[in-house]
């Protein structure tokens, strides 16, 4: 794998510490291996993981720190043993770059559970090198960990899939909760659950949208397709919706009682955990036991998923609602993402920022 | 369903007040319906359970009651629609004696979780009369409630089936845990737990105990066949154990942290809480999230899972380890059972007792 060309060099935008101010930093990217994809990046959805991680919340951030895990761009290099891509081909990545394909998750193309996968961004790479994401010019990514976009699919529209899209399908599928007809819960709307209303009505639910205040009930019915909108401090309506969903996939990223949820669910409901949350929650076992139901969660999905997902959306014609911004708005835009001041995800256009020139 | 008979009357012994202390008392019981086996007792276990429910922990008791759900006793009559049973035969009684037969859980064989289940004590019945349990000379139960024990099965080993044995079998069975190989774990080493490390053996599983002491370490390896034997609090020894389980059935029925058992899971591995308890549990989400792993429960097991177990058992010669006692030994033995003093079942000698003569 060794190579005598001259290392080459990218712009990204960095937080340099825990304020979590990105500005513009030059960094070089590793030769084209051959499993490699060089990828020239054209744009990249900003998460709230990405500003857990700029500002260390979860206290395990590295810095200089380039973030970015809902990443579309163009392929402008493959590697000698790179045969599912071209040049000229539009591709995406999304949070996992890396894994061990030794263990029984990666032997079950569940590699997002490998035990030693490698982030997009804030870890360390097979070359002893940070990974940085893609709020930046140019990625090199394996060949494994590249999806290719269907054709027709605007490059913007597709980046919150990457990520926030395959955050909801997956667990629809593992956990057997595609067929028709289903009634969903949809709790949070932010950049996951606008995503989840979309995906649940295209594979024919009846969704309900589970909200702390009424402030998104036009959009969610008119907009996003739910069929019902429920305020979780409305006791009556949430008495009134008790054992009626199959599943809630729970998107909330802050502390919240589960209780209220685990009862509007039926017998052998699901709620699912899609939020990184470090306090503690709680709930009491009969609520669990006498309706065996289950608490448990999922973490984006497989890159096979991510395939199968965004043939389904291209489909299905399902796109995301984004804010497209330009990458010397992305402090702004990530103080907006914290005060949930957006409809539902920004996305940065990285080509039309022109990092690399 | 009217009948010009004279109400006979049965003698149990009930608690009075939440001291739980239980002494004799006769009551009426119903006429012999058209669906209805009129049972007369032979023995009946000591579950955990009738210990709540007699001093009021779960604050919903009603005095008189006849506590005790793991009964089996001898048919004497049958009414003029059953068909399944016939005068004579050796029959058992668990938890539930009523429900719905209307909704999504009895369509679907699941009647434990109909919402409207009439426990076989401490509840009402259709005819309005408080439902009284095992505890006593003689029952009178729906057709539909009673299971048939297998020829050759010793009633006194078969009672602690009736609940232990299938709060075991029934959450394996319907979470797809039944098949050989699988690694199992079982937190707590009661009347339920002492079930489930043979249950899971002879499922052909490796099972762990996990225990909060080493007390039992012997008898779970030599008596039980367990294969493995954990204290909680023997850090090195949980650690190296991460990762490994595909299950653990929690029969812990108090407080207790569940952050160490969703450690000891295997990527999609579920904790199986099986345990009333009312004080809230715990975890963070990341833990859930990153390995999607469950936290859910199981109660008893439907009647067709009833029958099937003891199928299971009589086929691959599964006992129960128990201690019989009189009745006018039962207060002791539940001042025992509060004390975990029991391996592993206390099994009361009814038809020995001669509560009805």
């Amino acid at each position: 794998m060794g190579s005598l060309e001259t290392e080459r060099t990218t712009t990204g935008w960095a937080a340099r510490d825990p304020s979590g101010t990105l500005s513009p930093y030059t960094y070089t990217l590793r030769n084209t291996g051959p499993d490699d994809v060089f990828v020239k990046v054209i744009c990249c959805g900003i998460c709230h993981t990405d500003l857990h991680q700029a500002k260390n919340d979860l206290g395990m951030s590295n810095y200089p720190m380039v973030p970015g895990h809902e990443v579309v761009g163009e392929v402008v290099e493959v590697g000698s043993d790179v045969t599912k891509f071209a040049v000229g081909e539009i591709v995406g990545v999304g949070c996992v770059v890396g894994c061990c394909r030794n263990c029984r998750s990666c032997d079950t193309d569940n590699e997002q559970y490998c035990l030693k996968k490698i982030w997009s961004y804030n870890d360390v790479y097979t070359d002893g090198k940070p990974t940085q994401g893609g709020f930046a010019g140019s990625m090199v990514v394996d060949q494994k960990f590249v999806v290719k976009i269907p054709d027709g699919m605007a490059a913007e529209q597709v980046a919150p899939l990457l990520c926030a899209g395959v955050t909801v399908y997956s667990p629809l599928r593992h956990f057997g909760l595609m067929g028709s007809g289903l009634r969903g819960g949809i709790l949070g709307l932010g950049g996951v659950g606008h995503m989840g209303v979309k995906m649940a009505k295209a594979m024919g639910h009846h969704v309900t949208v589970i909200s702390s205040s009424d402030k998104k009930k036009v959009e969610a019915l008119e907009h996003l397709g739910a069929d019902e909108y429920l305020v979780s401090s409305d006791t009556e309506g949430m008495q009134k919706s008790a054992d009626s969903l199959d599943y809630i996939i729970d998107t909330v990223p802050v502390f919240h009682p589960l209780e209220p949820y685990l009862t509007l669910l039926k017998v052998d409901g699901k709620l699912i955990l899609t939020g990184v949350i470090n306090t503690p929650l709680q709930f009491v076992s009969p609520m669990i036991m006498l309706g065996r139901k289950s608490i448990t969660g999922s973490f984006i999905g497989s890159m096979k998923e991510t395939e199968d997902m965004l043939k389904l959306c291209k489909e299905k014609g399902l796109t995301s609602m984004i804010e497209v911004v330009k990458m010397d708005y992305i402090n702004t835009a990530m103080e907006r993402l914290e005060k949930n001041d957006v409809r539902y995800r920004f996305v940065v256009d990285i080509a039309g920022s022109k990092l690399d020139q």
